[in-house]
């Protein structure tokens, strides 16, 4: 059950990026669970993960190579992703067997180590299956292809009941510049990131350390600001490639078209998230929280999650009943100080329910359920007492959530 | 469903302390949901009450009547629950219904205002039936007496399965000594506090000083230590009475007899609020988080209720699965600064689990599969940084939970 139709439309090829999957059998038989994708030499490389202590084995991985190569190589790198098992809470052992996998790749590609990036999602605590792994890498070599994106996406699926890909293409400084990116997740959904595995790629040319800073703003504004189940992954990882095979380079010197590329760059990741949250496990509503009137971007960014983790929030979305008490008590119990709540009111897509601090006098029953039976809902609470603002985004919480995250090791 | 098996006991009688209970038809008809207690003239009173910023107007006499009295009245002191609303998020209207039940009380007692402390739980948000409370108060007051536990015990019940009491007897300085207490909350259950109600009297002799820091102390190792669902109600009261009709004085000079009783008087509000999670909506398992090996007892709840909250953690006990990485994965993404994840280690039911941060050497998955299947579940999680530590009581997440609270309000 996802919400919303299906968004996964026409991938563009990027130039200079392809990607190959395999069926490795790597958990479960007859499926594809094995993804490669390959930046040409001469490509900038970015990356957002996990802040979770415990972070997985190729997270660290990812992390020394990134530093390792200051963003940039003149070599192809390749990015490894398996499904099934994360190969985290692993210790020692899970960082030799990534180290095995990677090694194994570089080995049968001619590349060296630091430039093969590791991602894992699955179950936690198990050991990685490397000779399956090792096994599935030639098929993945093989069918390497710049129109591989959507093999790609649902190669890296796990719960996720569709593909997530996310292409655009815009016309900068004389060149056709293509944005194209796949995302997977579903569960363990929550700020600073989710269960997610990103991955976009570009031909536009972006210095490395201009790369990491656009990586950084669109993750902050896209993927570490959804959450849909409170519960952040310990695998999170979204990567940013540009190939500069467009022939057009992004700088911001040249402003005009930084801003076009920049704002296209935010929209692929925000719909790569979004992609995310529709998904959600059980999910049957696609919610945005919207939080008004703070002293800071944080202040309004700790209320919304407040009210998009609260269990009985998230049920009563479930059950499409507008009883907005939950929200109050939600904003109300938020960790943010002197909160004066005669300032404080709340709408349902517009639909005003409260007002300072109490029901709204044209508030009606009928009128809050109707809004509450949409399958799209915003909830857009004013705190009254500063000019900052935050949206977080969410689902509800079913007995499908439940069902699938009680069966899902079964 | 609800787990274990019922413990409501023998409720002693404590002297100067009458109860009294009415079908008043305040929300649903048949159903005791109105109810009285009367401390005698002489007696002490402390309470404690939600953070939550939107709390109930109730909850704003009672905070100012306690002031008024500063703990102590020679005068009867009269405590009126209502179920069925919480006349929360309900602005000056709430306030206003709120003391034209206290008046009409007061009024038909002969008391004053600043004597009768309103407490309210139910649906937030709509306006209190004062008209229909009022019409209750001639029974609630007929049927006062010292033997009405039982059915105030059963009065204050929402979605509760069972009523919860507790009561004690004991020997202090050669009079017989009663604590006796009861409480509701099934739902809405966090930290600081519970969508809980909680009275406890005892004839013992407090001073009014003294019995407030006795209340504060005893809530926060009991009530403030458990969680179901993550959210804080609008309306959490904690009463504690002391009448001093058993001629004992409890003071702290008197070192000994201060121990005991305090030590009784702890155990008391313990075993209510594990009442209230052992009847958590829905609930399957009653599970303790231990944390120790923390810099501080605040770091300790910080990580205990990262797990306890997790819907991933939560939905694995509901499953019996033992799914150690989710637990984990809570643990790292807990609030805490500079967590070395390899002095960690994770304990279910005392079979390790987790050491050095990946899985223990010594760990089967029937191991842990064999303690995930009991009603009672311990993790015991060692952080390895210090020696502060603290637990916290919660619940598993099931079907159950869903289905309850998204159907509560039709």
């Amino acid at each position: 059950m996802a919400v919303g139709k299906e968004t996964f439309g026409v991938m563009h090829p990027v130039k200079g990026f392809r990607l190959g999957t395999a069926q490795a059998h790597v958990k479960k038989p007859n499926r594809r669970d094995l993804v490669l994708m390959e930046a040409a030499g001469g490509s900038s490389i970015a990356g957002t993960f996990t802040k979770n202590a415990f972070c997985a084995a190729p997270v660290t991985l990812c992390k020394g190579n990134l530093q390792a190569l200051s963003g940039y190589s003149e070599n192809p790198i390749l990015l490894i992703t398996n499904t099934g098992y994360a190969n985290a809470g692993t210790g020692e052992k899970g960082l030799t067997n990534a180290k095995a996998v990677c090694s194994a790749l570089a080995e049968q590609t001619g590349s060296v180590q630091s430039n093969v990036f590791p991602f894992s999602t699955g179950v936690i605590g198990e050991p990685l299956p490397v000779e399956r792994i090792v096994k599935g890498l030639p098929d993945c070599i093989a069918s390497l292809s710049e129109q591989g994106w959507d093999d790609a996406a649902h190669g890296i699926m796990t719960t996720d009941t569709r593909p997530k890909g996310v292409s655009v293409q815009l016309e900068l400084a004389g060149s056709t510049v293509t944005i194209s990116g796949i995302s997977k997740g579903a569960g363990m959904i929550k700020p600073n990131m989710a269960t997610m595995l990103g991955y976009v790629a570009t031909d536009a040319k972006v210095a490395p350390e201009l790369l990491q800073r656009l990586a950084s703003e669109a993750t902050q504004a896209s993927f570490n600001s959804i959450t849909v189940d409170s519960d952040t992954s310990t695998n999170d990882s979204c990567m940013l490639v540009a190939t500069g095979q467009s022939g057009a380079e992004i700088t911001e010197q040249n402003a005009d078209v930084f801003a076009q590329f920049k704002a296209a760059l935010m929209d692929v990741f925000l719909q790569l998230a979004h992609a995310i949250v529709r998904d959600g496990e059980g999910a049957t509503k696609f919610v945005a929280v919207e939080v008004g009137g703070a002293l800071s971007v944080d202040e309004a960014r700790e209320v919304a999650y407040t009210i998009a983790h609260s269990p009985l929030v998230k049920t009563a979305l479930f059950a499409s009943d507008p009883n907005w008490g939950r929200i109050l008590a939600a904003v109300g119990r938020a960790p943010i100080d002197n909160l004066d709540v005669t300032g404080v009111s709340v709408a349902l897509n517009g639909v005003m329910i409260a007002e300072q601090g109490a029901v709204a006098s044209s508030y009606t029953e009928a009128a809050g359920a109707a809004e509450m039976q949409k399958e799209e809902i915003t909830i857009q609470v004013k705190l009254g007492r500063g000019d900052a603002s935050a949206t977080i985004w969410t689902t509800d919480f079913s007995y499908d959530y439940v069902k699938i995250n009680a069966d899902y090791r079964s």
